[in-house]
């Protein structure tokens, strides 16, 4: 039967993310495709004995409904994190905990974004996030990025061009997918721009404590006088995201409001997860777990551009990341990067395009390359195969 | 500041049962109000070594991302149990599990639901449902409900009114708030009407395995011939909520798309919750665990109904519920609920008024009791305690 969907459904079920990360399941190809973190870092006994010790001292409280706006010692512990490491001014009433970054994604836009209201992002951007602002029925403007990420006097130029923007939204540490991270003066001009235009930014920061090289920066959230930008992070980079939990950070106001969506989404997130996770954060040194992941996402990063300079053909370009999890590469000429990709799985290789993570005009000869979920042989094989793959082509 | 939040946001916060919940958060107070579960039945012992058995055979998979649509053996599972317990015909592939009921509503309502679109319900029918319904754009329409559940006839007329009515939303079985039942040959004209109108029945089925007395029903989708029935049902009720579970069964295209929208929402429900439901399933008989639920909720609502007909003044009407966890109550007269329940709260007892249940016209003196969450010497008491402020009301 013929289903009469709303207009939020997409047209065409061109799920091409869908259909990469498909073919990457194949065992026989090295993948550089997904954006998973490595499962050998999770600290599964740590963990286990967090729920052993959460099923025996809250065992029933554990297992029932909780409130919406989450766990009060997660929030209390995610506020002395993000004060002690952001520098973000927070108490646990300016925190909701959510179902993932996803969902506050999603649920932020779905307060936010009317049909036709316009949301500036970075282009390229997390392509995840496209098809949420799609959703909702947002007109989808790109801004300018160069190394430095979102150009702040492209912003200006668009939020004078859209004067009835509604949301800002940026990666500004080890953006996704370029690797790129704004400088300190940047996100001061983004916050102020927020307020001078009276416009909200959604700050997301999925990776910014996986940085392995270079200093940290303070969050846009920092910058923020006035309540115009909403902090967003996750548990699933710093710690796993199978338990699917992350935050919010804003305005009081905001956040109770933010309860009241996140109610109609899914009542609240995972609660035994949000105990485990506060279990295991009391007993363990987070930071002594996460300088693990920036070892060793460090080590694979390294010899990947080592790998990329070494074997890929000359002009060929990419972004030198500080943190994260993804290399950016642009390839001279007018490659195709979808021939590309269906060439390089005959070299049982593959990696993200860079088409779906524009959200308008497209940069052809771009793509995106995981490196935290390919072991060290992995990286230099793979990298290796996909050298042919684009020699054969840039030849043709 | 003043947000410019998009119209899906309620325009003044009336949240009502946020603050009715709140009131009967107070300790001294007997709540009647809430809908949780006996946390005292929660197999905490049982789900702790499924817990331990996850982490040991397969943590690093459990703490990793899965699949939108989720965990195999979990979706397999539930098939088996929904063919052999529910008569409904379904392969895994026909299953999509949801972060809880909330979000099966959330993400078939986005999926369905153009501004204006008009839902038909149950009047009264599940309030949070229709916060949803609201929050998509939906023209609710009421359709009357007899002991029987929704009148087939008036649905069949609400129909005819509104040929583009887009979505049928039920609760066959002992419905939140009324505890009433709908019968089999109700349920057989309801997917009829669903056909021959060619509009999508939402069959909410959260409490239906929790039938203390007379014979199980089959359910509406049963009766579906051509896919205009998607199911819906839980963990929250037969094991636990705060691990927040549940699933839809639907046409695969159906479920194709659906799975399309709940990447955007949280791109999977949480993973190690399902791993544990996965294997408290495989090692535990469920359905014995179940029985000792009906059993002590078959106690309670008899305790509680025995007291009502005992304590609460003549001319007071309720329903009989065969099983789940509400009763209804009608009281004659004109007794603004609201304020009883502000009189109760003096009293130190607590339940839900019936206003914010209906759809449209709101029929006064009607209220909800909830039984499942309250041991017998405080339904006892708490009955007691409502009595006497329903006689106080009655004598002004």
């Amino acid at each position: 039967m013929d289903f009469k969907f709303s207009n939020r459904v997409p047209k065409q079920n061109n799920d091409v993310v869908g259909e990469i990360l498909k073919v990457a399941g194949d065992p026989k190809i090295i993948s550089f495709a997904g954006g998973l973190p490595a499962p050998e870092l999770f600290p599964v006994n740590e963990i286990k004995k967090a729920s052993d010790k959460v099923f025996s001292k809250h065992g029933q409280d554990a297992l029932q409904y909780t409130a919406s706006i989450g766990n009060s010692k997660l929030r209390q512990l995610v506020a002395n994190r993000m004060d002690s490491h952001k520098h973000i001014n927070c108490k646990p009433s300016n925190i909701c905990i959510t179902t993932g970054s996803e969902q506050s994604i999603d649920l932020i836009s779905k307060m936010m974004i009317n049909q036709g209201d316009v949301v500036l992002v970075e282009k390229p951007t997390y392509l995840c996030a496209l098809d949420v602002f799609r959703s909702y029925g947002a007109k989808i403007v790109g801004v300018d990025m160069d190394e430095n990420g979102m150009k702040a006097d492209s912003l200006e130029t668009a939020l004078q061009n859209y004067p009835n923007a509604k949301l800002i939204y940026t990666i500004p540490n080890f953006q996704n997918p370029t690797g790129r991270t704004m400088p300190t003066n940047r996100r001061k001009e983004v916050a102020d721009l927020a307020s001078k235009y009276d416009v909200m930014v959604m700050e997301d920061d999925p990776y910014g404590e996986i940085r392995y090289s270079g200093k940290s920066i303070d969050p846009i959230k920092h910058f923020d006088k006035d309540g115009h930008v909403i902090y967003m992070s996750t548990f699933s980079k710093i710690l796993a995201p199978g338990m699917r939990l992350g935050w919010i950070i804003a305005d009081e106001k905001f956040v109770n409001m933010f309860v009241v969506m996140k109610q109609s989404a899914d009542l609240h997130s995972d609660n035994l997860s949000q105990y485990i996770v506060a279990q295991y954060m009391e007993d363990n040194n987070l930071d002594l777990h996460i300088q693990k992941i920036r070892d060793a996402y460090h080590r694979r990063a390294s010899m990947m551009l080592k790998e990329i300079d070494k074997q890929f053909p000359r002009g060929v370009k990419h972004s030198n990341p500080e943190g994260g999890m993804f290399i950016w590469v642009e390839v001279p000429g007018n490659i195709n990067t979808m021939e590309l990709f269906k060439n390089c799985v005959k070299h049982n290789v593959s990696f993200v395009p860079g088409e779906p993570f524009y959200p308008d005009e497209i940069i052809p000869g771009t793509f995106r390359l995981n490196f935290s979920n390919m072991k060290d042989d992995q990286i230099h094989e793979g990298i290796h195969r996909m050298a042919d793959a684009i020699s054969e082509m840039i030849k043709k």
